[in-house]
């Protein structure tokens, strides 16, 4: 892994687009959401780019987003875990950064039996997001800090949210060794947050006075009168992108959680004016002559893939198409196409399968027909670790001094 | 790596054919140096072997020579790291053993200012190849020996050259941790080589001195009356390639920057009469009964690669692929054909793109039509680290027991 540190130098500019979920399986007459979308812009790129697969973890195990994206970063994302409440907390749109712990939380409802609370319902009845809104903004008006602690809230879909206490200093490494309050079962009072190692003590301490205020703040609400907390967790310690690969780096996403997934490994992040591809490719075009890697972020092939709905995702490739004849204006040294992770229609979830790869240089073989898996897999990348394909880019960016004389 | 030492037999003799910066890149019409060539030999070949691509280092890396070759004989590259001053040492024909500390130099011009040195001419006007001749056989006459280590000089081209510091016994690791002298701009002094361990102290102070007898020697010549040393460098920790697989081992090469790789592994190597494919092939017929594995060097697929002389590197391949017989009829157990890297002319210089291998043996699925770039990546050897070609290539000799009960 210091290898490539070692041998990072000048070179092109990189644009890596990600569409997420975009591997699939056959789904009509044998053929792939990506056999079956028509892709004219794609196929032709196929004829002068290196094919190949990538396996985002390893061999049958099927990547979150997370995981999907330190692979696609080159970060060992068995070596980097993400823990839950960090997740949760980017994609409601907060920051972490070392001084922070993020947690899951959801309200759920209580009832006192001599003073002491006792769960009823541990989801508020699911409450209505609309519901849940009010009552996050309520909570955040009253509870800015705790004790020289930032409390931060985002509210999710539901009964969800994403708490973020951010100290005044960085954090040492296992901070967030805190135990869940949720006790799983209703009828069962809510468990205190507990200090697992010495460094967690305070933020075990400042979650007890939190949900002091809390409850003490929702007494009177009819269902969301209590809140629990659960995978409280830090941002893994990661060496940035910028200093790992000597590249200036900017993340164009729609969705916050892969803003703050590159924001982890230290890229610049930028909202698109519009959340559309569209939108998406006209932010990059203006940002175009300050940065050297840019990360393209496109959500829907997942979305639709997770539905279930394999006609939406040959739809979703389709305007991904469509639109890369504008990418490859920007004229980038390197331009790749992949996915995080596969998410087949007929599993209506992420998967495990490998996921194609296009990587649009003048330096290679080329000659293929189409882009989809089954070109992808007699491809010159070959299958190849998800966490490897950074150094490929570098190369064939001409980013990568030779190794040894 | 222990493995394969543990399972090792007797078995049939291994002939390996390196083709210097063997892989290639579409050049015209699509096609690569290697799908251009006519070698109907290497093609007939192709029917009755195994096929692959075999990666020196990593996905992306581009290997040097040293790098390449580790690889090829079945060293991790990354763990073994061959020194600038070792490789040219060995570039240049000198024997770099456990004894010896080698260091790139290079002749420099420079004023005394109140009787200090001052670079003036880094590389003492590029000084004619001839002239770095003569002066360097001057020094090896005059500096024989320093406080009984032995010195040994090859001129390079123009302005460089080769120092071998021979001691009495063998040196401890870290004993080249000795700091270059050049200072890298005209007007300062040449820097004091400094040990940057204790036992590198002794390599410093016969350094020293080594320079004090040099600028004496060479102080009235016009232009390289001083001398500049960087990249101290000691051969690395090597396991003998003949303990590790059991082999007696010979290399024919016309260079001597690959007999000197070879010898770095504890190979044999013998200069062929005429430095000819066909002076290599005659004297590997002389060699054939006395040794067990044969490490063929070809040059010139990869001198014509860097010059992004792609016709030249098409002939190249032409001219092995007409020899091709007289090795088959050596009757090797096996014959392998591969590069330690590619060099594809539109890129004039070594690159990090698989490399094409062919093993030929009775014990393959065989049937491709032709041996290249693409033949290779649909081969039955898929994409291999570079490393593991040894175990392949002793596998099919039937030089490795069974693994286990």
């Amino acid at each position: 892994m210091e290898l490539v540190k070692e041998l990072v130098k000048e070179g092109g500019k990189i644009l890596l687009a990600v569409l997420d979920g975009l591997g699939g399986l056959p789904v009509k007459d044998g053929r792939t959401e990506l056999e079956l979308a028509k892709t004219p812009n794609l196929d032709a790129l196929a004829k002068n780019s290196a094919l190949g697969m990538h396996l985002p973890v390893d061999y049958g195990i099927t990547p979150g987003s997370g995981p999907g994206h330190l692979a696609l970063f080159g970060y060992d994302p068995v070596k980097y875990r993400i823990g839950r409440g960090v997740l949760e907390a980017l994609g409601l749109g907060l920051e972490v950064d070392e001084r922070s712990v993020a947690v899951r939380a959801n309200y759920a409802t209580v009832k006192y039996e001599n003073g002491k609370p006792v769960v009823v319902d541990r989801r508020a009845g699911r409450l209505p997001t609309e519901e849940n809104r009010r009552i996050t903004r309520r909570l955040a008006e009253e509870i800015k800090e705790i004790d020289g602690v930032k409390v931060e809230l985002a509210p999710g879909m539901e009964h969800r949210l994403a708490v973020v206490f951010r100290f005044p200093e960085p954090l040492e490494e296992g901070s967030d060794a805190v135990t869940d309050t949720d006790p799983q079962a209703t009828g069962l009072s809510p468990l205190e947050p507990r200090p697992l190692k010495p460094q967690a003590e305070r933020v075990a301490r400042v979650a007890v006075k939190f949900l002091e205020r809390v409850a003490e703040l929702l007494k009177n609400e009819p269902k969301a009168n209590f809140m629990l907390l659960r995978g409280f967790a830090q941002k893994p310690k990661l060496e940035p992108f910028s200093e790992r690969y000597g590249l200036k780096a900017v993340c164009v996403a729609v969705y916050p959680m892969y803003r703050g997934l590159a924001r982890l490994v230290g890229m610049e992040t930028v909202e698109p004016k519009e959340p559309t591809l569209k939108g998406q490719i006209e932010t990059l075009k203006e940002l175009w002559d300050r940065y050297e890697f840019f990360f393209l972020h496109y959500k829907k092939t997942d979305s639709y893939g997770e539905d279930g709905n394999y006609e939406g995702k040959v739809k979703a490739i389709e305007e991904f198409d469509a639109h890369l004849p504008e990418l490859l204006e920007l004229k980038p040294a390197v331009l790749a196409v992949t996915g995080d992770h596969a998410t087949p229609s007929v599993l209506k979830s992420h998967s495990w399968h490998p996921v194609p790869v296009l990587v649009h240089s003048p330096f290679v073989l080329g000659g293929y027909e189409a882009f989809n898996e089954r070109t992808c897999l007699k491809g010159e990348l070959g299958t190849f670790p998800g966490k490897k394909l950074m150094q490929l880019l570098l190369a064939h960016a001409l980013r990568l001094k030779k190794f040894g004389a």
